[in-house]
């Protein structure tokens, strides 16, 4: 159990601004500042009692701070690590809400420099197509997995002091490599949303959308929820995850392809073996802790 | 307002069940007779309250009906279409709740003979990811838009028996050609449905399936959710739908391939231009009635 007396939130968001509530609501921060491009949002922060003060100065507002979660879209952490380097004090941890691992280890070497020992990565698997202040929950965070990718810098008490954090919101805390991470969140998170989108978008562009729209239902709902997240926060997962998603997005259309060829065969066996896998595993998959499927 | 002596649901699933607990509680239905292949399925519908009735014999089921609903997947129903067309009465009306109408229309016209002037194919814009009759829910087709395409052969009383049964279910009653029904549900229905099996499939079938599932939010249970669907009912659809089905997915295919142009050069802008486009589209999408997005 870890006690913070200086929280600074940077991005009050979904993800940074669950972190805040979720720790006030337990007591186990005294005082949490946040700092975000958005005034407007910062101030509905402040209102809704997710920060306690709003700070324009990023410096100043780490002077002091013994927890730091960076949680901007991941395209911006390389100059948030850059500017917050000087102001760190010693006792200090750091950590991240990023969806995205080695790209956010890489800007965090070359930003913190030897401070990076002070930086614990990590991913919180929590999330809703919702952003902004006003989309933080205390509970976001309650049984969902945190993915800790610790680095061979961090001290042991750091890596515990971050973990705690995290648990204290209600996470379970797992750990990986950065590499494994962005490989296995390629698959089973990055690629859905990718592919959500770019339905979405294809469907957006026709002249006939608005009427097409008018006749979609729960499906459509459900498969396109993906595709109304933060715009920003995906376009950088996608460059910053380039490799691993590409890699996902071949073997979804060679998938694709093999459908394709049984239908134009009107193969109705090898049809129902494909739908039959993929229900079975569906079915299979253990339900989010606490949550519907 | 129509009020229905004998009706009997072909398939008690979630379409049909639903259909019968929905006239049922509104009184606009004496009896429900039940038949399919499942006896333990049609056990559960009585013992449910869906039907009153379980019968085992198509022929005599159909024999003093005055409304019959065909609730099978769309594979099965021109079989179902041959057996029941010698027991049909002059004042019986005949509905479907198929997602495909041009393949629907052709088993009708041939099975049915000149009695096809009984029937009013329909499609309910409902559902969910459940099956069998467990999943029959009263209030499914409350605010839902349920699309008609009434075939020439169709007297205009006959028309307005079908679609005051569906409206008594609670349904917005719409109208269209089943050529132009077929094609915009192939858009927004199918395309999704099939995008979403493909991807659990490819997922599910790597010899690390059960550790990558582990990791898995709700981003990947609310893309996958389509695919728990029915299998077979979902084969059927992709099988009589292909021509247009082959459309969408050519379509889509093409936007993937420009999404990853963009990604492997790294064009920001152009990324984010696709991913704002689809986000505005979906967050302006008007959201199913009594329902959230």
């Amino acid at each position: 159990m870890i006690q913070i007396r200086k929280l600074v939130v940077i991005g009050v968001g979904l993800i940074g601004g669950s972190f805040a509530l979720a720790l006030k609501a337990g007591n186990h921060v005294q005082h949490v500042v946040g700092i975000g491009r958005s005034q407007a949002n910062l101030d509905r922060a402040r209102a809704l009692g997710v920060i306690d003060e709003v700070a324009d100065d990023l410096g100043v507002a780490i002077d002091g701070a013994d927890f730091v979660l960076v949680a901007t879209p991941v395209g911006a952490m390389a100059g948030v690590f850059e500017r917050i380097a000087p102001h760190l004090g010693a006792g200090c941890s750091v950590t991240d809400g990023g969806s995205t691992k080695q790209g956010v280890v890489a800007a965090a070497r070359a930003g913190l420099g030897p401070r990076v020992a002070a930086f614990v990565p990590a991913h919180p698997i929590a999330g809703s197509e919702a952003s902004g202040a006003d989309a933080a929950q205390v509970d976001l965070y309650a049984g969902r997995e945190v993915i800790l990718t610790p680095l061979p810098e961090n001290a042991a008490d750091t890596v515990a002091r971050v973990r705690s954090a995290w648990q204290q919101c209600g996470a379970r805390v797992t750990q990986m490599e950065p590499a494994e991470h962005d490989a296995v969140l390629a698959a089973v998170s990055h690629l859905p949303h990718l592919l959500s989108y770019v339905f979405m978008e294809e469907l957006a562009q026709r002249t006939d959308a608005p009427g097409l729209l008018t006749h979609a239902g729960t499906g459509f709902r459900d498969f396109t929820r993906l595709a109304a997240s933060h715009s920003e926060m995906w376009r950088d997962i996608c460059l910053a995850n380039r490799v691993p998603l590409l890699v996902e997005v071949r073997r979804f259309e060679a998938a694709l392809a093999r459908f394709v060829a049984l239908l134009e065969q009107g193969d109705a066996a090898g049809l129902a073996r494909v739908f039959g896998t993929a229900r079975d595993a569906r079915r299979g998959w253990l339900p989010l802790q606490g949550d519907d499927r």
